[in-house]
């Protein structure tokens, strides 16, 4: 079967976007669609001034007999910005306020359209490094961590407060919880990580940063390094935060039981990690 | 700024399916692109049939003024075979198996492209159903749902084990595990789930199913329907099941530990909810 231009397009969008952080030889596409070499660099062009004329990413063209096209998820400072406010918008709804000052975030964190956003707002932060995998802690912070993961093309790993007989031999390690000073533990499997990866953790949700504390340590038992990490919300905490470099979208500012506000602004995403 | 049709088709691709299940109306695309509608006619036939062809999805057309196009995600059957295949071979894998003839998964649930697939593959047989939400239970079963409502495009729904403070108020059920007969609890946010709505359940492995009961009890307690039940490996223990209707993708007919053999078949996708 023969492909004509405006279906190779669409058929070619759709595998990039499926496959980003992938490197695609030229000849899987000429082989699919029983083009010409030189064609399909004509699509490639389209596809890739399109996807960056309207901020879904760069289209990476490598030379050479090993080379290929590669998308990498990027959106654009204006997008991000709008989903920064959207979430500052969305989290300060009065009725989000929970007894003793918590701040109900379920909702947000399940709804697959806003989760595939900010995934993609990360990994726009780290498109240039080198990641292997992003590391979360159970239960929230699972939905960001495989957003990330999907636009980053790497493994989720899964770190839990108990060990389960389904994740074989674990390595566990105490820590000291950030706000509450109390000693918790955390168990990762064995087989989940190898060592020598660049690790990017994540949570929904960062206060004086014990958790992630935490997970710095056990990468280190894992032989790993810290590539990056990565909050939803921020709690005002930076005289005594245990993690210094970190990206956040949201800084929750103060938090009025009394008064039922919830005060709320833009993160340090584009201060950089400082 | 005039858009040229294959720079249309491009972006055009790329918003429909990051708005899976969604109604967009023509006049989105034709304000967007500044074209008339019937160009943005054409482009969406010429959209419609590369999808079909290329069983990506489904492109409905609601005729009318309050019209508009839908992308239903929709795989083809042979690729939803290959996902099934390429399931069976990586989860017989030997090492595997821990003791007590568990089946080590972990890897697979943190595969993005793979649960990408999985998610696909149950948002097709759901396609055409009106479904609100998925629910699972933590920690292993998120990584499906939450693939699956991207593809529907529907909140994801989280049952825990425990209760948290962030999470409010909670209405919890206790149920009986099907295969060790211990009492276990559930608890789910109140605020997490309106009445009325259909919900599919879903989970990674489902033995006697008394988890998935344990789900159906709690969407009686929120006056929710029970839309469907999908689960990625069920084990062989069909004649004390407690679920009847369910979808799954692999069969894990038998686990011998002396051996170290794991024995996997296709699930009972393609016989449909029997």
């Amino acid at each position: 079967m023969k492909w004509k231009r405006s279906e190779r397009l669409v058929d070619m969008t759709h595998y990039l976007l499926e496959h980003p952080h992938q490197l695609i030889p030229l000849t899987y596409f000429s082989d699919l669609y029983q083009s010409a070499k030189s064609s399909i660099s004509e699509d490639l062009g389209i596809v890739k001034e399109t996807f960056e004329e309207k901020g879904i990413g760069l289209l990476m063209t490598v030379p050479g007999a090993s080379g290929g096209v590669k998308y990498v998820p990027k959106m654009k400072d204006a997008e991000i910005r709008q989903v920064m406010d959207g979430l500052i918008t969305e989290l300060s709804q009065s009725d989000r306020l929970l007894p003793g000052g918590y701040l109900y975030m379920t909702d947000v964190l399940g709804n697959p359209q806003m989760m595939n956003r900010v995934g993609k707002v990360f990994a726009s932060a780290f498109a240039g490094e080198k990641i292997d995998a992003i590391m979360t802690v159970a239960t929230k912070g699972i939905p960001i961590a495989q957003a990330i993961a999907r636009h980053l093309n790497v493994p989720v790993v899964i770190v839990r407060r108990d060990s389960k007989v389904t994740e074989g031999s674990t390595v566990s390690i105490n820590y000291v919880s950030g706000s509450t000073r109390r000693i918790q533990t955390m168990v990762l499997s064995k087989r989940s990580m190898k060592s020598g990866q660049r690790v990017l953790i994540t949570d929904d949700f960062m206060k004086v940063g014990g958790t992630m504390n935490g997970m710095k340590n056990l990468l280190e038992e894992f032989d790993c390094t810290l590539a990056g990490v990565a909050v939803l919300v921020e709690a005002e905490h930076a005289d005594e935060r245990l993690v210094e470099k970190y990206l956040s979208l949201v800084k929750l500012d103060e938090v009025s039981e009394k008064d039922r506000t919830i005060t709320l602004r833009a993160g340090n995403y584009f201060e950089g990690a400082d």
